[in-house]
């Protein structure tokens, strides 16, 4: 019955949000001359929401949000040289190794030969791209969609796109938000794996009961349990 | 024979190069102190271009390029409501109305009634989004396809996914270099339209002699054009 299996990447097919919060970590450790640690991630935390529609997911915006909360927590008194360090931390985050999740790819090879399998991933187009590429695993996916959001709007032009039915459209991901509650909505199935880092962003705060929503621990439990859907 | 008419975006459906240009003479003159204008405009050039690869098309990447330019070019001497100027220069061109190209909708009108239109453009994903829902063309697009490189590879793929052989795919844009260069020489056809302004890095030097190679001087000469084809 499901045609399509479309995986979340970052932080369910590499590591993502932890270099985030290191990033995070340097930024208010800067900053502590200023204000504790815990007030200077609120305060980039509020300029990140502040900024989300125009910049949208991804480091640079990021960066450009760590400069402007840095300049207003600091009321104008950092040195320069801290905003060239912003700089290179972003620049730094642009250029790490991608770190893939363990059994990513035997679990993805597996599932090719029975499924088209798509990527459908929040962030920057680049910077998601050159993920891709390093990861190797571009060859596993029949297509690539990098989206600017993901709402149902959003997914549902995708189910158009792939030209299957709601309820042939499986989305695997870490977010709850993002990847499991618009498509449950639209009539597709979701399986969550947790990942042990979550943006504040992408929290819920409530439980999900569905009979197209499965909980998994680790990607190796995906196989068995669309096995039996 | 041409089943998929793709057309480029900025500065060949709407206006955006004079934005940044307006842009760097805004940038350009704030530095005047430490530099003559001309001189922190190469400057800037030769950081956006150091930091394509990294930073990709779009204005996030240009703002960040001129935080960094800002910072080398006065030696660390530029106060910090210089770095919010140009975070503010940088949110401005964000937010501005979209400024069609005239004739525009009618051209694509016309069209759609008999080939399949595509949207294909460079440039960053919320901000290209933001621009096209603006101006109200989307309907006129079976696909939108938004790109981190414009290079053979990238239309290869683009007309694999549309599903026709290059001979059948027509791209129509102002930049010689990437939109017209690639299609001819995956055996496409291209469109020029010229636009006033044109990005130093999208410049090429020699003249164009292709069978399959076309000049227009407005987007309404297109259609005539295309019907002898």
């Amino acid at each position: 019955m499901i045609k399509v299996i479309a995986f979340d990447a970052d932080d369910t097919l590499w590591v993502n949000e932890p270099f985030f919060r290191e990033a995070e970590e340097k930024f208010t450790e800067m900053l502590e001359d200023f204000m504790p640690q815990h007030s200077s991630l609120k305060e980039l935390y509020h300029t990140e929401i502040e900024n989300i529609n125009i910049y949208g997911y991804g480091i640079k915006g990021f960066m450009l949000s760590m400069i402007e909360t840095a300049i207003r927590v600091s009321e104008k008194n950092i040195p320069l040289s801290m905003i060239e360090r912003i700089m290179d931390i972003g620049k730094e985050m642009m250029s790490k190794p991608v770190e893939m999740l363990p059994e990513v790819e035997q679990v993805l090879k597996e599932l090719s030969s029975d499924y088209r399998l798509v990527m459908a991933t929040k962030g920057d187009l680049v910077d998601q791209e050159r993920k891709l590429k390093k990861s190797g695993l571009e060859a596993y996916f029949h297509h690539i969609e990098i989206m600017s959001e993901k709402k149902e709007t959003d997914f549902l032009k995708l189910i158009k796109h792939l030209d299957v039915y709601p309820s042939e459209f499986l989305m695997v991901g870490n977010s709850l938000k993002s990847d499991i509650l618009p498509v449950l909505k639209l009539g597709g199935h979701a399986i969550h794996i947790p990942f042990h880092v979550t943006w504040k962003h992408e929290m819920i705060h409530h439980e999900i009961e569905h009979e197209h929503f499965y909980q998994a621990e680790q990607i190796s439990d995906i196989i068995p349990l669309i096995k039996e859907m």
